[in-house]
């Protein structure tokens, strides 16, 4: 952890409703380049939008792949970010659950409890906005609510974080306890959350289970704990990155590989440890790294879960027999946590002392410093680096 | 159906006991070339074996795949056959769960009951003679007990029922109910259990359920029956020769679908017709068609269940994409039925009457004719040809 102390978080005040808020944001205004900290203008909400102050947003490694430019969803210029959370402003007409001054987070998940997918006990992937969050804009008029000298600034994954001020639409806005620490509570808007939910609500995993974790960040961790609190017997952490291991024992796994110490397959290490793995995680977004997380599973009926994102056009194989001889390959997004509903909860769990988030904040830094923050982000020994406005560089009306 | 009159099934009797027995076999002495019926010497069942006469063989298409020359485990010379059933000739020593006069059905998926598989709720891959059977021999001197002019000639699949007599483990022996008809209940020792239990063990399907099922042979329909059963509103069969909806309609398919008939991938078009289905069984065994199973699934939620067997050294493949937006993507072997417990219970639901197995009989031969059959099994309006031996062509001692 930095010597950086972070300012006091001042909420918002009601005068900025219903005006153009010109405040601090981070734009990228093109792939492969540095974020610029600029002044851009933050419009009001509109129907069904929700303006919030971010108190604290911490980096992702999706926030840095959509920036290399090798997302093809990915849009410029744009306001990246999407793990934080903050207090609500101002909200447009029609907007119910929250009222200004409420604690928030801002879900890139969306969760209307309407569609289909809300409407499903296995699925947390609402389709109520995803068509225009996806096209870097709010479904009201299909535009954007920031402005950069008098130009649009497409929005990211339907939070753009890296905004002192964001609009969000209000069924991606979890309502939180006003005692959970915001600065904690942000890293439940992604990493910790996914992987918490990938162990618990994507597969049964039994007292006593064995697991393999690859990948060894927020993520992978966040899955090491929640097998510790299930009871996993054996909890084997992977990763090329020896130096992860320390964290790895600490949160809790059992043993720790590195496929790099071997002259073979990784799944056959694994294999050969005890016939598999009952359930395994991948945490990294390689599609190599996945078909090793299935095959390094028990025949008969290990489950495998993909958690990472890949590189756009990557594919995953295997032959078919890892399946038919009782394997199953899984994925999820968000954990499978249905956002609105399901964050509240979690952010009550880390309130409580049950769930330490805290841990996972290895750096904290002024938002003027988001482009070095980017460099700590792809350094073995961060894990969340959590960023605050500077409070005297107050937005404007 | 031909107008084939099967001749009655005389039980074995006492006499054979601790000798060996010839008889008539039909023998693969080759990949890829006609099976020879001859006269084989089949020895008498050691420790823990059990020496089966057989009342009724059905050919299934993983013995045309091993004849083929394709399946990297075949062995040659060997007896194929793995979907008969019969009664017990005589046991080995240590043989305590069957006794001569019992009606049994070979089962190529052996059962112990003690092995860590066997133990396990998910799976029915018993470990106990893989092994062996795999090998061609049995577990016990790792020999054959087929014999022609004085070589030793492999097992196949631990069952080798292309034989009038055949030996096998007595952990792969399912003692049946004596009421039940042996030609239909055959039919259990493969394909239709397989196709039932893909639906019914595997996955679980709801009322109201949408499905697919591409390829429509006796297991694919087994799945459409299950299906069925299991109050599915939607089953749609997929096959590129439209001959075989007729079959599929009888069976309860709502809709059938003929990927030739369209321009754009089969799950495409399956997606469009409601946003994919909530099941979706693979009964071909081509790594094309599990990609398009997998990915005509609903997001969200939709499963896919790889049932065929496919070549050697295929590969399937999809973008992780689709397993990260919810979709599962699974495999069976003989439908997750733990054999020999499993097996009998099925037996008994069609001597009830709950389930008919008759209707999958569309061809009945003499087992002379066996050539012939494989030539018939590759016809669409085949389902199952059930194979008699020649009563008046007695075995010798």
């Amino acid at each position: 952890m930095t010597d950086y102390t972070p300012p006091e978080f001042k909420k918002p005040t009601g005068e900025t409703e219903g005006k153009t808020i010109t405040c601090k944001a981070a734009i990228a205004f093109e792939a492969n380049q540095p974020l610029k900290v600029c002044d851009v203008e933050v419009a009001p909400p509109q129907e069904g939008e929700v303006r919030i102050k971010i108190a604290a947003a911490a980096l992702c490694h999706t926030d840095a792949y959509t920036l290399s430019g090798q997302d093809p969803e990915g849009l410029f210029p744009c306001i990246l970010g999407h793990e934080a959370a903050g207090v609500v402003e101002s909200v447009g007409p029609g907007v119910t659950s929250v009222k200004p001054g409420d604690h928030v987070i801002p879900c890139y998940q969306a969760n209307c409890g309407e569609c289909e997918f809300c409407k499903h006990p296995r699925s947390n992937l609402c389709s109520a906005v995803r068509k225009w969050t996806g096209n870097g804009v709010m479904k009201t008029d299909e535009k954007t609510r920031f402005t950069y000298e008098g130009k649009p600034i497409y929005h990211f994954m339907g939070t753009s974080t890296f905004s002192q001020y964001t609009v969000v639409h209000e069924v991606a806005v979890a309502k939180i306890d006003e005692k959970a620490k915001l600065d904690s509570a942000c890293l439940l808007g992604c990493g910790v959350s996914t992987g918490w939910g990938a162990v618990w609500n994507v597969v049964d995993v039994h007292e006593g289970a064995t697991a393999a974790v690859f990948g060894i960040g927020a993520v992978g961790l966040a899955c090491i704990e929640a097998l510790k609190i299930k009871g996993a017997k054996q909890i084997i952490a992977v990763d090329i990155n020896s130096n992860k291991f320390e964290f790895a024992k600490q949160w809790g796994a059992t043993d720790c590989v590195n496929p790099n110490d071997y002259d073979k397959p990784i799944q056959e290490v694994i294999v050969e440890m005890n016939g598999g793995v009952d359930f395994s995680f991948e945490c990294i977004g390689n599609v190599q790294v996945m078909r090793a997380a299935l095959e390094c599973c028990h025949k008969g009926w290990g489950e495998s879960v993909v958690i990472g994102v890949a590189a756009s056009g990557k594919e995953i194989a295997t032959r078919p027999f890892q399946l038919v001889t009782g394997r199953v390959w899984r994925g999820s997004a968000f954990g499978m946590w249905k956002s609105r509903q399901q964050v509240p909860g979690l952010v009550d769990r880390m309130t409580s002392g049950e769930l330490d988030v805290q841990k996972y904040i290895t750096h904290q830094k002024a938002f003027a410093d988001i482009n070095d923050a980017f460099e700590t982000l792809k350094r073995g020994d961060c894990l969340r680096c959590v960023l605050y406005f500077d409070e005297e560089d107050d937005a404007r009306l």
